[in-house]
């Protein structure tokens, strides 16, 4: 089954748009973990059971394993996910992008040594940099589009030919890249406006938003301007105000139940 | 001392400009080694000490190491570095930027984990994404600009205003993202013409000059138009021609060859 189809199949037997992002903190894991071997894992695993039923995908942030050494981690977290949620995709978010010799390696990390089904990339350095990528047509290549953070629009919004750069990223991308038809989009909720002009552009392909929850997104305008006809075409994440819900040794039901409260939100808007 | 001051330094001790790429592939690396426990560190260590009187500096291309899961051998390599070649300063070719929390577990990554003396970014999504680095004044930071792949153009060269995207970066970076003085931009030697206008813009800023040898650019072009009054200014690094000058027993001495040969080339036309 390709990545397309796995988030397809994920939205139906779930009934939900919402990704978990797995971007655990050792500063902000529950106390009681932290001397653990191997703490990440072991919160992301309390999170994972706690919060299955309610997703349609997760999402592992690599640079919170990376700059903690816990590559093992995120490995174990990955395992985990395809062997307790089959059927669940998992997004790694890397925003990889580098010449093609060097993404082939990028590839083999994301696909073998992690086995993602799903990676985010950076469009600046074009199409040949994330092809490895794109030639993937069983994985998914999520592009960075209208980023999230509060200066998204430094870069992505200067004026190309009468259209804000993002606007043309999204139009190129969901087009010329997507020969494989395995591509996404990166469209924060912070900017609901920005991302119904995407969806214009981009027909059906799906999004990925991140920035609900603790980035301030607001879900009812995120569905407006961003699902699909038949009320699907989005990832929404939310990574801090799911699995921070609680600090305390019932963390992992806050998160289940703090997952189930946003499900819930966002399925009365589609 | 900082990483400006340690590439300035590095510059006038060595009498180079040349960067060595450490993209150690394990399908490429002499037979003998392939077998042995940490065959990259150790197929690096010999490099280094070959080439580390014909350097200005040493860059790792983290890919290579995430792809094979050899974290060790990369963080190895730059202890080694710092160890047998003080003052070299080590750029960790990683090209990351996401948004400031996240960021903020990469600068750890590069200057903790792995105690990089810089590292390059991605400017797409905004210089709040790449602050946390910024805000490291001891560190380099080094940012895409016009890269050297053969579909650069495709996004960096899109008209902005009266100019391509990619000399609106140089300006922006170069002056507003470099409030602490800790800044390079990227320009592929595979330009020169695009490189020079780079140069024009950007002042004494360094630069960080991939793709001469395999990836074809001519390095007296390169001097012509990116060094600075001083005959510096310029970081020009070459992987593969130098580090598979011959995949014998005689690898380490064939890259130490190679490296004093371009070195020359380079400084003919200083």
């Amino acid at each position: 089954m390709t990545f397309m189809e796995m988030l397809k199949s994920a939205w139906k037997k779930s009934g939900s748009l919402l990704c978990v992002g797995l971007d655990p903190d050792l500063e902000k894991i529950p106390e009681f973990l932290r001397g653990e071997k191997n703490p990440l894992f072991r919160f992301n695993k309390a999170i994972i059971d706690a919060t299955k039923d309610q997703v349609c995908a997760y999402k592992p942030q690599a640079a919170y394993y990376a700059g903690l050494s816990a590559d093992e981690d995120l490995k174990m977290t990955i395992d985990y996910i395809h062997e307790a949620a089959p059927g669940i995709p998992v997004i790694l978010d890397a925003k990889r992008g580098d010449i093609g010799a060097t993404t082939k390696m990028y590839v083999k990390e994301a696909f073998e040594r992690y086995q993602a089904d799903a990676v985010t990339v950076n469009p600046y350095m074009g199409m040949d940099a994330v092809k490895p990528f794109l030639d993937r047509a069983d994985k998914g290549v999520i592009v960075l589009c209208r980023t999230s953070n509060p200066g998204a629009k430094e870069i992505q919004e200067l004026d190309v030919a009468g259209e804000p750069l993002y606007q043309h990223v999204a139009r190129q991308v969901s087009t010329v890249w997507n020969f494989n038809g395995n591509v996404m989009l990166v469209a924060g909720a912070t900017f609901p406006e920005e991302l119904g002009r995407i969806r214009w552009i981009i027909g059906d392909t799906p999004l990925l938003v991140p920035g609900v929850g603790a980035q301030g997104g607001d879900v009812k305008a995120v569905l407006e301007n961003g699902k699909t006809a038949d009320g699907t075409g989005l990832v929404i994440n939310s990574s801090r105000g799911i699995i921070y819900a609680s600090s305390g040794r019932d963390f992992a039901e806050a998160s289940g139940e703090a997952a189930r409260k946003l499900n819930e939100t966002i399925n009365s808007y589609r």
